[in-house]
């Protein structure tokens, strides 16, 4: 493992942590053609930078995400920062050759993220977006399993992502609310972004959407306790039909009460049923038609070492995968795609179709019809 | 108990046998107003009336549904035949005088159903449409916890009616599939119109809907080995909003591989969320954000005697409750809804709404846009 | 069905009112080979026994159990009175030549049981011991397929009934917690004498017991308020090692807070899992090692009209099962064991087994060693 | 976090990758009062050594435990190897003034483990078992809520550990199912002393036991393909009856089919029920008797930032967490333990008591009586 591929991680929040803990962990857990190095840190201030980077195991610090992303050092940069910040980041790291790894939403609209695929498609670089709950491997062989056929052709797809961290009116106001910050689309640009990503993964690209967004609690406490106007949505719902003719409703929220990660899908087959929920991350639920008709019905698949990176972690089924697991994946990935030139999913370019069903949601809304993904797609290109 | 109620019911299939089951059980379970008597059951060929009438507990059988419904002994006539058959026979029966209990959906279409329920009105009958599922004491218990004000604001519904019994594309061809006897409705018209109703129950009515609807088997094998067309849908997914302005999701399908009684529903409030899935029917799911943030999740009420009805069956929570059961508690209610002037829901009338919302789905398919109710219930009114 | 079998019910509680429920609906559900009778109902007071049965849909009442078993009308009696009345109804129903059907426990002891056991054989009467929960087709199920091999030979059992419906130690005394009345075990012979029976007819007899019961309530108010000595156990824990050598726990509380009918078992053989809770008793857990490897997990059977006796009450599977369709399950196999010759399971012979189990764990108590059944067994004999 | 602490591991097995991932894990996710060091890697074979070294994080590597036990740079020794060196090991390490981690079962015999938590107390050095499950935040906050009094006084226990690792009698014979390796204890040594150490944190020490274990599959195919005597058993089961006078059973299983990590518990109390299953090891589920008698029922809490550690890993409830991530809080604890003084559970001390219980199931069967864990304790002092 002589090669070492440097990692400089933008933001120490919440993801921040996520990958440092990933990037610390990923080499024991699995064989890696390149050996990441925890490089530097950056942080909006230089003074708790250090003792973030100190913490979280970097080498360095930083209090100017330009000067990590300029640095000829980095191999990779992470951008771990509020969504409205994506774009300059990572068209930066792209301007200085890195390759990125970015967080989810990839940005405020598909105009923007198909802006920064752009970029990284003419300098060449290696994108992934941060979409980590594709990586269980409970997904990943939901995925081998309709590959294989073992549902038989897909017939309807539903997926929810619904969590409940802001039914409470009294929390504050924060950029996530604001259009200019977090996006237009409230739980339809944090949250459905991560279910349209799995719907894309699992069953193909959307061709067409309707659908409605609600901002249920319309203002929140600003700083100075003023009651400030909520910009985004609390809710969406709307149905998607994939370019395969597969019809189904997709819905998110952050005000769902009892919700705590309801990521959810379920995939009908002609031959069969996939079921999944993140709240239960390490199971899968399969319902086979080849079974016989007295003895069939949904059975709990344990994720273990015959799935897909689950071994790695551990040898014995069903003893626990966490969510930091998953962003091990990612980073095992990451690796893998610079240094092995295995395929990223989704990359830049992938993400901007999550974020054209993102916008083709909103104008739905506006104009009260379905719309064509490529209705939107065309005006990218134009 | 000196009076007594003279049933006669026409057909002796899976619904006319529910219906004997509950009409024989229900003074044992319940005190009553009135002593329900198996008076007349009606099939389409004499011959075998009179075997099922003896073994279904009737006095008398005959082969002629005209004539029951004639019958001046006839105290009330239950409906349990092919849905194109409902609206003469209803008619004939309230023609008599006789009040009527009509399997679901009601009609063929909401104009089917309008001139039903006008007919009925204006001969002061009583009805009841057997949407038997929301007398599940658990469904009951919803309700009345959503109008205590238990999970506050209702902000989302998500309903389901999910089966797979038609899955297998070999599965011959029936009335159930062809638009002149089933419906224009297929899963949409069988099953739909279950949660339609339910959603209804729960949230009051709907204001306006978008969706499609698909025929994924699209062919049959009919009696002679030849395939025929399969005339209405397998599935059906829309969007409903409903005069309150909730939004939500709704799906029914006769293919969902593994679902064998998938009526699910999910009522989001602002404090609160209610849970529940037909296959489990002596559970309500109940997360309430009144417990405290480090003790709350969805907590498994298992239906008692402390809630409605299940105390006249079993005494001891959480024993047991089953489908004939809620069909009892339907006969309770036809018979209390006659003898005591108890109301009854749904009737003719309230079923109109249901029938609407198909129709509704049916349009905006056609039409590829939202419709609302008020539309097609003002062209009723013409 | 020319035949008619007169039944007699002696009670009116809460099972006599079962009785009566699953007697009014039996001949609907199954076809019979003989059409069961509702002809008396017998109470403690006469008064009461009017209103009562004509509730219950009976043709006459009685205040006189004496009456109601001598009475040369009656075909079958329907014991439904507290243990300590059992030996003395069912000798005399006997004695007048009934075929019986009585409530569990039957008897306060293994010998009391053998007694009527005896008595019964010798009048050639036909008899059923009144443990309901294994007609429930789940149940059924589970022994067709260990039966069949489907687990493989059987290397595990553990078996469990706990309920909560005397948690509260302010709820007053009662006859179940004298040992005279209910019996010298509380939970182990009201709850545990259940799940003793669902072990032998899922396993075969069992050989030797080790245990230990406990009462934490020891004393609760009486009548006037006086607090008053429990006199049997809340909760027993025993292991039983079967004929077999199979070996496993069982236990049994009316104190296990939030289990309102927590009858479970969990059969593991070489080759499989059975895995059952009456709580969900429409579905039985099934655990196939010959599933691929990577496919393999619980599934969950939902039971159907494939299933045993299921499709009589419903076409449609896992559309619902209650607690008055196991006791007309009951009803259906006192007729066709009597009018047809079929086999009754468990008879009153049967029933003296759980009564040695019960027995066998009260010495063990007493003595704090393995008990063999056989050692009480040979002490009736003589 | 000027000092560090120097970690030597024995053993690149399973458990000696997970110690590895959570060492290079902990001070990411942790605040920690010293800083832990991957310094020596031990395994029985100089070559593989550095490899393993290499991908584990570890600055060396050696063929030869004893150097790392006498190595003075090391202040910390981890034994990950089969039982029967954990003696030899942990002596070495604590002769040489280290910290021992030790895998479990802590050794071959209670004597042994007597022997091992002597030496530690009379050198002064800390110790630690790695019974990794009760560091679950769901466990931990069992033991909370049973000690903030939220089930009142604990009524019953019962546990299991069952795996199904071994069910395949054709599985070739290892080290672990002969007793001068494993242990005369085989499912009882390995899989019940976990449960039986969580009985032991949830309810405190245990009192007496009575049991039986069994060995199902007695031959397995040797290296050359000859069958060979498995030593231990591959199921026990046995009642305990704590100090406190608690009953219950517990059970443990390596040949459970479909039971992969079937470690659960229930505990039942006056107020109310705590019941786990580490398959769902996010979720805890609480039945409290302080709710209304119509809106009670087991609720599931799914851990999150509220709960001891999870906050750590992420800040979302529900969000999923993992196997490694419970020993990684064995090693904050291993770590605050030595550095911060903080105690340090279960103590070499403390899991002789798991020891003497499995001695005591085993003399237990040997005798065929109850066996008091007193008797066996006091053979060890004299």
């Amino acid at each position: 493992m002589a090669k070492e591929l440097k990692f400089g991680v933008i933001g120490a929040g919440y993801m921040g942590k996520a990958y440092s803990i990933a990037l610390n962990t990923v080499s024991a857990v699995f064989p890696l053609s390149a050996k990441p190095v925890l490089d530097v840190l950056a942080t909006t201030s230089a003074t708790g930078a250090e003792d973030k980077a100190e913490a979280f195991g970097f080498r360095r610090a930083t209090g100017s995400w330009q000067e990590l992303a300029a640095d000829p050092d980095i191999d990779v940069v992470g951008i771990c920062s509020p969504t409205y910040l994506h774009k300059e980041m990572a068209l930066a790291a792209i301007a200085a050759g890195k390759h990125v790894l970015c967080e989810k939403p990839l940005a405020l609209s598909a105009r923007e993220a198909h802006e920064m695929a752009n970029a990284a498609e003419r300098a060449g670089v290696k994108t992934l977006v941060g979409y980590n709950y594709i990586k269980n491997p409970a997904t990943q062989l939901a995925k081998q399993m309709i590959a294989n056929g073992e549902i038989g052709e897909i017939v309807h797809f539903r997926g929810t992502h619904n969590e409940d961290f802001l039914m409470d009116p009294a929390l504050p106001m924060s950029w996530r609310l604001k259009a200019a910050y977090g996006s237009q689309a409230g739980a339809l640009g944090d949250l459905a972004s991560h279910i349209i990503n799995l719907a894309h993964y699992l069953c193909g690209p959307i061709a067409e959407v309707v659908g409605e967004s609600q901002t249920i609690h319309r203002q929140r406490p600003g700083k100075d306790g003023q009651l400030e106007v909520v910009e985004n949505d609390d809710q969406t719902n709307f149905l998607v039909k994939f370019e395969s003719g597969v019809l189904g409703p997709i819905e998110a929220s952050r005000i769902a009460a009892g919700r705590k990660m309801g990521l959810t899908y379920e995939v009908v087959g002609t031959k069969g049923t996939l079921s999944f929920d993140q709240e239960r991350l390490a199971e899968l639920q399969f319902y086979s038609a080849d079974d016989s008709p007295s003895r069939c019905g949904f059975r709990t698949i344990l994720i273990g070492p015959e799935h897909p990176d689950y071994g790695h972690f551990c040898i014995g089924a069903g003893h626990g995968f966490g969510y930091n697991d998953m962003i091990t994946v990612e980073m095992k990935e990451m690796v893998e795609g610079i240094a092995a030139g295995q395929p990223l999913w989704p990359s830049f370019r992938d993400a901007v179709h999550t974020a054209l069903v993102v916008d083709a949601v909103l104008l739905s809304q506006r104009e009260k019809r379905w719309v064509a993904i490529q209705e939107l797609e065309q005006e990218l290109n134009q």
